[in-house]
């Protein structure tokens, strides 16, 4: 079990691009998405996780992830997984001694792009970087579970 | 990815225990127990798993099945598990060429004795020993992660 402390951003423009690196596609859903826990699966490269995160706590949760088979991911997020799979292309950039994590998604939630960067602390300083706007840690239609019920698509204008 | 393909029994005497190994004792709990999908957190002897079902289709079912650290399993069961933890002793019973499991309940379930077979076809042929009684299959009452809900103590008499 690890902890995940986290914080997420909107992008505001693609000045990130510059210190990016090629980017891992990823597409996950979710097994279970409720209030004390969610079950995720994720396909991203080659390999596959699957990951289990406790209710959050500010902007900490609980964390525990482990691999498993590629074609069982493939199954689960065929068969068994609730809404619409998130499919988006993950970028990591360094920036002021932490690695930002810039989500670009696709899809049904194509025109969202948000920054992760997860922290040793929570209350750990960070110097922001230009492209990152608001902060949206703790508003939960930009979970990424949420965002498979919810998709940026259907969102109102 | 297995196909689970199961026949569930009520126990009527204690005539099984002449053919019981000595049982293995179980605590479970389900981090999510939806009617598309279950996860269940299962402590074992000395080892923990993780395991994922789909929905039943008559007696069949898809479920995967990993195994976890034990630390991690104690603290899912601790933290994030819905319901009341299942605690059960789970004994094998061979019986004309099926090897039978027997759940003897403890707990909030205690006074539930139930008993399992694991078939290779929906349509296998089975002896059903003499202290299997009354099939509940398909009977949710008798799911454990029903029985983590609406444990068999607080049933109307």
């Amino acid at each position: 079990m690890a902890t995940e402390i986290e914080r997420k951003f909107l992008v505001v423009d693609d000045a990130w691009r510059e210190q990016a690196d090629a980017g891992t596609e990823m597409v996950q859903g979710y097994l279970a998405a409720q209030e004390h826990c969610t079950v995720r699966v994720r396909l991203a490269g080659s390999g596959a996780k699957l990951t289990i995160k406790g209710a959050s706590a500010g902007i900490s949760r609980s964390e525990y992830e482990y691999d498993i088979p590629e074609v069982d991911a493939r199954t689960m997020l065929g068969e068994l997984c609730e809404g619409t799979p998130i499919v988006k292309r993950r970028y990591r950039v360094p920036h002021a001694g932490h690695v930002w994590e810039v989500d670009v998604f696709e899809g049904a939630n194509a025109g969202l792009v948000l920054a992760e960067v997860e922290l040793d602390r929570a209350d750990e300083a960070l110097e922001r970087p230009s492209w990152a706007g608001e902060e949206v840690s703790g508003d939960h239609r930009y979970y990424n579970a949420c965002l498979s019920r919810y998709p940026y698509a259907s969102w109102p204008a």
